[in-house]
């Protein structure tokens, strides 16, 4: 019998608690027996919950309990989620999140936490919701050197783009619709600023790439700034706008880590993902590329990854698995500015003028003589070296090609 | 250290060696030690290799090394492989394959007697390649009730109908085309004739549904009937025929498992998966549809798989990590005979004969007007309901719909 605590009765806690009761049976059968729902940690009262029995307020109660084995951490952020955290490792229990920021900011820290303490730190639904990325990345394709990860990693900038791109709808308007379909919260920041995207390729990078790479070192654009203009040009040039999250090793082993968006070729598979849809590709030397897809939100997706975690740390109970890395610094990152792309421009320029500065392909679209024009370059370059080209004209829109 | 003995120095057994000699630092830091190459057996002789201290010619001198920890099985076949791998375990040392046919024969036996062993029987590499899908099925969605696996299983039949649909080609022109470029065997009856995929989706059905399931109880067929004519039928339906391998949970908890082409929506993710890659969706109860998508053959890929394999062997040495089954037997499966599915027909027949017929859609197509006519069915239907609204209709092809 192993004994679960749940922090935070939230949708992914709630959605653990179901999963857990639902799968009862299965679950023991695969986990080599019973997962029992000790507590559940939150401030509010649900008196009429099926688990109301397993309700406490203070963390204290689930700390002090040396039957309890294993922390689920479905609080979200940085503040009583670090402080928890921190507490069940140091008293000897195994935690599983789906907290990317708290991941992302402090994975170093708390994985290394878990290593002296011998027990586990696991965060499969941190990224990509249901999705299986962190294991197969850490395990499955542990003998290839990881050149680069890319994806769609969050589904309600994808949700927006595909709206844009298929309907015609504003950015404006998709955001409402995304708002009113419960996709994007009141306040869509974290989401359209590419601010969760972030979290999630620097929580993958570490992973790949062995040092933490903290989110502020990851420059990030969102897609509050894409018209319809650019989704036209785009289609007349066979690609579609997707907001990435890449991690690119470069030969000095440094790692470039930025969330844009970009233009991706109707022929690669990431530009078939659509609405809430995230899209992960791995390539590693041996294997090539590799993608993984699938819903990247939600409750139950997400709660089945926190429970697969747990039963995982069931199974292996005394025996820790080991995911950690090194820690972070300046030393570790490569600026984005020394990445060299093919580049969409449109500004407020004559096709002759873009066409003289560039010297690239000039697609159609709707802006196409109403005093703008648009150009993807043919050949790659930094972005200061596409500026400088740029000299004396003025920008509407400048995003990188996926190639 | 942990020592490995190689059995068969072939495409996938040289391509284990290269990896892991040129991954050596890596390895050994994520798997928490040394992993030492210490025997190859094949019968041949390799003067001129870097390994060529290390071939043996007598499976029982790795047999009686209590220092081989891992036995990495790329031999094949059911014959000398059998012998070796159970013997293997017998004597406690644990196996890692990329042996399909083995796998899908002989698992439940094998996977039982690791168990008994304590000792581990690993087999990623066995189904697409380098994708990761053995892991991410067993243990990240383990919290899911599958219901249905679905791929495309075979990169050369893939890429067959690939170059059938974009290049106008001829099954046998097509073919043809890809013996020249080594993606298909001189006797191509095992991939172009479905066994392969079978294999493979067999596999994939024990792990997901817990009973073994022997590719004599799953139906199988393959491209060699498709022709050109369908292709197009095809595309003016908005579809694409691919060769799946198909798992899908009855009510009743049997399970119907079966190899075949099928019409693919160009919506679905799988429609877009050409060449020679594999994709393989998992549809489970919380998480709703995942794919994985990757090149599915090759020795590279191939073999990072297996090191992957013996990576994790390693970082887990005297604990066994459980992967097994119950055995099959007739009450396991469900005969595709059942299964309801809308039918692409094409028949020696006018269009409004089959119209009245069937009273579905009529695509255009190459053969229409030329004595023949296809058909989309409306409904679902088994195979025998459909027979009998076919009856005294010659028909040219029939496909199930994947819907």
């Amino acid at each position: 019998m192993v004994n679960v605590a749940i922090l935070g009765f939230g949708t992914v806690g709630s959605g653990v608690a179901e999963v857990l009761a639902g799968h009862e049976g299965s679950i023991a059968r695969k986990a080599d027996g019973l997962i029992r729902l000790k507590y559940i940690l939150d401030v509010r009262d649900f008196p009429d919950n099926p688990f109301r029995d397993c309700f406490v307020k203070d963390f204290a109660a689930i700390e002090g309990d040396p039957a309890v084995d294993i922390v689920v951490e479905t609080i979200g952020g940085t503040g009583a989620a670090l402080d928890f955290t921190r507490r069940a490792l140091e008293a000897g229990k195994s935690v599983v999140t789906s907290n990317k920021e708290l991941v992302a900011t402090h994975g170093y820290e708390l994985t290394r936490l878990a290593k002296e303490r011998g027990v586990c730190y696991l965060f499969e639904a941190s990224v990509g919701g249901g999705i299986p990325i962190i294991r197969p990345l850490s395990q499955c394709l542990a003998a290839n050197e990881i050149l680069e990860i890319y994806g769609i990693l969050n589904g309600t900038t994808n949700y927006i783009l595909t709206r844009m791109i298929r309907a015609g709808l504003s950015f404006d308007a998709a955001l409402k619709e995304a708002q009113e379909k419960g996709y994007a919260e009141r306040d869509p920041s974290a989401d359209v600023d590419g601010h969760d995207a972030c979290r999630k390729i620097c929580i993958l990078a570490a992973i790949a790439f062995g040092r933490h790479i903290y989110p502020e070192q990851a420059p990030t654009e969102g897609i509050s700034g894409i018209s319809l203009a650019d989704v036209d040009y785009a289609e007349s040039a066979g690609k579609k706008i997707k907001l990435l999250g890449r991690a690119i090793r470069r030969e000095d082993g440094r790692v470039c880590v930025y969330v844009a968006p970009h233009l991706v070729d109707h022929s690669d598979p990431l530009a078939g993902v659509e609405d809430v849809f995230n899209a992960i590709t791995v390539r590693g030397d041996s294997i090539g590329d590799v993608m993984f897809y699938g819903r990247g939100a939600g409750k139950l997706p997400t709660a089945s990854a926190v429970v697969a975690d747990v039963m995982d740390v069931a199974r292996n109970l005394g025996h820790r698995k080991a995911l950690s890395w090194d820690e972070g610094g300046e030393d570790a990152v490569c600026g984005v500015e020394e990445l060299r792309s093919r580049w969409y421009v449109r500004a407020a320029a004559s096709a002759d003028e873009l066409r003289i500065a560039l010297g690239g392909k000039l697609p159609a679209g709707r802006g196409t003589g109403s005093g703008e024009a648009a150009c993807l370059t043919d050949e790659a370059m930094t972005r200061g070296e596409l500026d400088r080209k740029l000299a004396g004209i003025e920008t509407l829109s400048v995003m990188r090609v996926l190639d």
